[in-house]
C-alpha cells in the first residue's frame, strides 16, 4: 500500500458514503483552522515565532524559492519511502519534532501524538519539556520508535537522570538541543506575561524525576511555586559549550545527534567532536528574529559533511512538497512540528494521524509525479532554484 | 479581418447601440467573475491548484518576469497569425488545452467548446475524461481541427479502442499526457469529498466503450458505482515508461504529443523517443505543489530541441500578451486552459468564443504594437527579463 | 525663488491663517483622490492602463529599483533647475505630457493644463486627440512654450493640414507618437464600451479641420456619427514606417521628437533617421500588457544615443524624486501625465498648478538634499540601483 | 546581571502577580500601538515620513535581506555589551537618537527621555530643535551621557552660543547633522498645513538663547510669530559645505560626529576632513523619498572608513535583531529613534525604559543564542545576506 492511497480513500468517502475529513486536507490552511480551536494563550505559544516573525518568514521563502523539477515516464507504481535513520527503522523519512507541553494543544499531549506516530510507523521525538514523562510514552504510547529530546539541565545530577529513565523507558537516540540555551523573545507570550512552565505544566520529566524531587527538597519551600523555580534555576544553560560533549557521550551508549545547526562551521564541528547526526534547524523561527532561513543552509551543510553524517532537517516543512524539497536538498529525513500539533490541537490522536497521513500521502504523489520509486531517489536534480 | 477588429466592434457596439459585452474584457479579471458563477464544488475542482497553489502562482510570476520589448515603425498593418501545427491548420498558434469533465461548468461542456474553437478557428483538443464521447464531438462540434489527449489506461483493450474511435471521429493528433499518472493532491476536491468521476461525470469516453463495458461486465456488480470503481481501477498508471511509446507508435498513425515534459532532459529523451511533438506544462499547477513554472522551463527546452521537434506551451497563459511571450520564447503554439473554462461558465458557447475573441484580439494588438506582422516573427528579441 | 519655496509657504499658511492645500501634497496619493471626483467612465479612461496594468506596475517598481544615493554639504544655497530642451527654454527639465480629452478630467480641460504650464513656466504638448483645438490652445493658452504631439493620421491632407495649423498656432517642436498606432486593449473601456472619440469627444483637432470636414462631405451622411466614423478611419495606422519620416522633414521645419522608443534598437533608428529627440516611452502602461518598464530601458539608451540626441522620458514618473532618478539616468527631460490630470480632475488650472508646484517643489528638495545645485548635476552617480 | 533577566522578570510577574506589560513587548507592533494614543498632528510628525514613504519601507526591507547565521556552544553565559563610544561608556552600544520638539509625544518630552536614558545608562542625544533647553536637560535629565546634536544655524552668534551652552550644560559631543539643511518633502505634515517650530514648539534652545534674543529684538516685532520667524530665517542651510568645519573644530573640543552620511564618498570626505565619527543615517526616510537604504550603505562604508573613525548607524532599527544586525556590518553602535519616541508616546518616562528594556533584552537574547559573549564580537561572520 502506498501512501497516497489515502488520497482515494477520502475520495470514496466523500462520494460512497458523503462522509468529509473533518479537518482540512490543505496543509497551508491548517494553522488557520487550528488556531480557531486553540486558546489564547496556547495560540499565542504555539503558533507565534520570535520577535517580529522574520525568521518563520524566512523558512517558508526559502522553501517557496526551490521549485521541483519533474521527470516523466519513470515508472513509479512501486514505490518505497522507508529508512532507516541511525538505526531506526521508520516508514519515511520523517519524524515527530519533539515540541514541549502538547497538553496546551489537547488534553491527551504527547500520548496522542506518539499513538499517532505508532500508527504510522514513524518515530517520536519526546521533548524534555513534555507534559508526560518518559515512562507514560513508554508504558502508554505503543510501539513507535522513541528518540529523546535533550535540553542540558545545569543540574548534573538531573541530567544523569534524564538519560538513566530514557534508556530505561526505551528512547534509542539523543537529540541534543543547541538553539535554546535561552528561551527566544517571544512577544505572545511576554504581552500575556505566559510562561506555562511556572505554572508547572510542561515540566513532567522534572516533576517525576529523584534527582529533581531531591534538589527540591532542599530549597526552603516546597510548594508549586519552589517546583517551577527550581526548574527556573536549572534550564537555562547559555554556557553550553563543546566541551561537554564528551560527557553526553560517556552517559549516552546510542546515537547523538546535535539539534539547532545552521551553519556549515557548526556542522564541521560536531563532525569533529564525533556525533552521529546534526538537526539543520532554526527551531521553527522561534528563537532568534532575522536569523536565515534553515532550508538555505541545508545545501550548503550537506555538500560539507552530508556524506559522513546524518543530517535532519527542520523548520517550516508544512507539505508534502516542502519534505520532498527538504529530502532533494540532501536532508536525511524530516522533523515534523507545528503541523501535528494543530492536528493534535484540532482532533487529537486522529488529528494528528490525518496530518501524517496528509503529507505523507501529497509526499508520495509528489515523489511519484516528479518521477521517483521512493524518498531515496530524490536528489539534488529533483529541484531547481527560482 | 484582423483579430483585434473585435475591439473596435465592442466600442462601436458600446458607443452606437449602448450594448456592452456581457462578461468582462479584463482577461485577469475573468477568474473572479467566473467564480461567482460556479457551484462550490466546480469551482473548487477548476479553479482550485494542487496543494498550496503554490505552482499556480509561479505560473504567473514567470510570465510576470518576462516583458516585452516593444519594436516601433515597423509597419504591421497587413497580420497573418495563421499557422500549422503538426499538419493541423489554425487561424493562430493557440489550441483549446484538454480539460476533463466540462459540463461542471456549463451543461453544454465539450460541445459548446468545440463549437467556438470552430468559430474560431482554432484546434481543440478533446481530454479522455470529457463529459462527451469521441462521437458526440465528432458529430455535433462543427468542423473545428480535433486532437486527442490520451490519458493512457492500464487496459489495454480500453487503450486500443480509444485509440480507434478518436481515429474513427477524426481526431487526427494524439496528445499523451504524462503528468497525470496519479491525480495531484488538490485540497478543494479533498475537503469536500468530491471526484466528479466517481459519480460517472466525466468518464463518458470509457462508458461509450465496447471494451470498458466487456470489463465492467465481468464485474460482480454493473451498477454505477461498479462503473466507477472500473474507472478508478484503470485511471492511474504511475508505472508508465518511455518503453511504452513504441506501442503507442504502432497503434496510432497521426503525430504523437507529450504533454507535461519540465526538463531538459524529458525534451530530448521525447526527442530520441521520435515523438512528433511535446506540450511544455505543469498541468496548470494542478498535480505538483510546489513545481517550477511552466514558462521558466521553456527558452532551454526550446533551446535545446526547438529546431527539431514542435514545442507547445501551456501552464498560466490568461492573456494575449502572456500567448505572444511564450511564443517569444521559442513555443509553436500555445493550448488555452482556464480562461476559455471561464468563459465556457459564464456564457456557454457564447462564452468561449467571447474569451477566444478577446484574447486574440489582444494578441493581435500586442504583437502589431510591438512590431510584428505575425505570430511567425515574434522571437527571443521580442521579450527581455526583468 | 526656489520651487521649495512652495513649502514654506504651504506651511506658513497653515499655521498663520489656519488654511489648508484643498488637494493632497502627498504625490503617491492623487491618484485615490482623483479617483473619488472623476465619473465611472473618466476614472476607466484615465487612471486604468492596458490589460491586467502589469505595464503601469512594472513602471513604478522600477522607479522603485533605483534609489538615490545623497551627497552631503555640497553648498546648493542656490540653484537653477532651468534648461533649454531642443531649443525651448522651460524653468525646469519637466514638460505637460500629452494627454487627449482633457475635458474628461474638468470641463476647462487642457486650457487649464496650458494655463498651469504657463504659471509655472514649462512647456505644455498638445494632443491631436485635445478637446480644445490647435487655436483656441493659441488664442486662450497664455504664454507656454508649445509642442504638439502628432497621431500620423493615414489621411495625408488633415496631416498636412494638422502641420500647418501647429506651425501657425505656435507650436514649435513636433512629438510623433509611434506606440499607438492602433489603441492598446483597454479592459476598463471595453467593459463599458466606452471610446469618447466616438461621441464625437476629443477629435476637435479633426471637427475643425477643413481637410476633415472636406473629406467628411465626401460622405454619404453628415452627421455625427459620420464625424466619429471619419475619425475612425484615419487614426488607426499600423502600417507607420520609418521611411515616412523623410516625408514629415520636408514637412516640419522645426524639432522632431519620436515618442514610444523602448528599445536600444529603435534608438539607434531613430538617431540615423536624423530626427533630433526621442522620449523614452511605454505610454504609462496604456499599450502593451506586460511591457518593459520605461526607466529600464532608459539607462542603456542613453548610453546608447544620449551624447548625439535629446533624450526625454515618461511613464511612471509621480513625484519629485521620480524625476531626479529619470533624470540621474540620463533624461534630459521629463514629461509628466496622470499626475496632473488628476490636478486638473481636482481643481481645473489650480489642481494642476498645485500638483506641478508640489512635484517641483519635492524635485527641489530631493536634488539639494542630495548635494546638487540644479537638475544639470544630476548623474549616474546620484543613483545606485537596489 | 544581564539584560534579558527582563525577560524572565515579564514571565514571572506574569504568572505570580498576573500582571501584564501596560506596552505590547513586540517591536514590530509599537508602532501600531503607539498610533492610538497619538494625536494627528503628532502622528503625522512623527510617524510618516518623507514623500510616498520609499525610503523607510526601504530602511526595512534592507534589514530583512540581512540574516543572522547563528553559532552553537559557544558558551555565552557571562555577557558584557557595554562599550566606549568616542569616550562615552555606554551600558551598551546604543544611543538615543536626537529627535526634536518630543512634548508632541508626551508632555514629559526629553525630560522624560533623558531620564529613562540614564535609568539604562545609554548615551542620550539632545536636539536642536528639542522641547527643552540644554539647561533644563542638564539640571533635571539626571547622569545619562549627553551628547549634542546640531542643526548648524545660519546666524554664527547663535551656532557659537548653542555650542557654549552646550558644553556648560555637559554634553560631551558634537553630532553635526547634514541631511537636513532644508526640511524633507513631509506630505502628512504639509496637507494639515502643519509646521509645530512655527507656534514656537520645539524652538525651546532657541527661545532661551541670549544671541537668539538678540537677533529677535532688532526685529520690528517682537511677538510669538516673530520668534518663529526668526527661527525659519537661521534653520534652513542648504549652503553647508565641508570648509566649515574647521570652524566647528575650532570652537568645539569634544568628539565631532558628522549625522547623515549615505555613500563612501562623504565617509571618506569626512575621514580627510579629521571628524570623529560619523552615522550612517537617512534621518529614518524623513528627508528624502526614494533614496537608498542606510542598512545598504553601512558595510561598504565601514569597509572604506571602519578602521579609521567610530562609524554609527540609524534609519530602521526597531528590534534587538536589527541592533545586532547593524554592529555585525560594522556599526560601532546604533542610535535609536521612533522606537523610544513610540514608547514615550504610550508611557513616558516609564514607556521609554520599557522599549529600551525590552530592545536590550531581546538583543542580549539574540547575541547569546547566536553564540557571542557581548555585542563587541558580532561581525560580518555573524551574518549572511538573502
Amino acid at each position: 500500500m502506498n501512501f497516497s492511497d489515502h488520497q482515494i480513500g477520502i475520495y470514496a468517502q466523500g462520494m460512497f458514503t458523503d462522509q468529509r475529513p473533518q479537518i482540512t486536507t490543505n496543509l497551508a490552511e491548517l494553522e488557520a483552522e487550528a488556531a480557531e480551536s486553540l486558546s489564547p494563550e496556547a495560540l499565542g505559544y504555539i503558533v507565534a515565532s520570535a520577535g517580529s516573525g522574520s525568521t518563520a518568514r524566512a523558512n517558508r521563502d526559502a522553501f517557496d524559492a526551490w521549485r521541483i523539477a519533474p521527470r516523466m515516464m519513470r515508472s513509479s507504481a512501486e514505490r518505497d519511502h522507508s529508512c532507516t535513520i541511525l538505526g531506526t527503522e521508520s516508514a519515511a523519512p520523517l519524524l515527530i519534532a519533539p515540541v514541549g507541553i502538547q497538553t496546551l494543544a489537547h488534553p491527551d499531549g504527547e500520548l496522542a501524538t506518539v499513538r499517532a506516530a505508532a500508527a504510522l510507523g514513524v518515530p517520536y521525538v519526546h521533548s524534555t519539556q513534555a507534559s508526560h514523562s518518559f515512562e507514560e510514552i513508554a508504558e502508554g504510547g505503543g510501539d513507535a520508535p522513541r528518540w529523546y529530546q535533550l535540553y542540558w539541565p545545569t543540574d548534573e545530577s538531573v541530567l544523569l537522570s534524564f538519560l538513566g529513565r530514557a534508556k530505561n523507558s526505551g528512547f534509542t537516540t539523543l537529540v541534543l538541543t543547541l538553539d535554546t540555551t535561552l528561551l527566544g523573545w517571544r512577544p505572545a507570550d511576554l504581552d500575556r506575561g505566559y510562561l506555562p512552565f511556572l505554572s508547572n505544566l510542561g515540566i513532567e520529566n522534572y516533576l517525576t524525576d529523584p534527582a529533581f524531587q531531591a534538589g527540591l527538597e532542599q530549597s526552603v519551600e516546597a510548594n508549586p511555586v519552589a517546583a517551577a523555580m527550581h526548574w527556573a534555576q536549572m534550564f537555562p544553560n547559555p554556557g553550553l559549550n563543546w566541551s561537554q560533549l564528551a560527557f553526553l557521550r560517556e552517559n549516552w551508549d546510542g546515537p547523538i545527534v546535535l539539534k539547532g545547526i545552521c551553519t556549515v562551521g557548526d556542522a564541521r564541528l560536531a563532525l569533529d567532536h564525533g556525533v552521529d547526526g546534526i538537526v539543520v534547524s532554526n527551531h521553527g523561527g522561534r528563537q532568534i528574529d532575522g536569523a536565515r532561513a534553515s532550508l538555505d543552509a541545508l545545501p550548503e551543510i550537506v555538500d560539507a559533511v552530508g556524506e559522513q553524517m546524518t543530517v535532519l532537517f527542520d523548520s517550516g516543512v508544512r507539505t508534502g512538497a516542502d519534505m520532498a524539497k527538504a529530502l532533494a536538498l540532501g536532508a536525511d529525513a524530516v522533523l515534523l512540528g507545528r503541523p501535528f500539533l494543530y492536528g493534535l490541537a484540532l482532533g487529537g490522536q486522529a488529528g494528528v494521524e490525518h496530518v501524517l497521513r496528509c503529507i505523507l500521502a501529497e509526499f508520495d504523489l509528489v515523489t511519484s509525479l516528479s518521477g521517483h520509486t521512493g524518498a531515496a531517489e530524490l536528489g539534488r536534480d529533483s529541484v531547481v532554484h527560482a
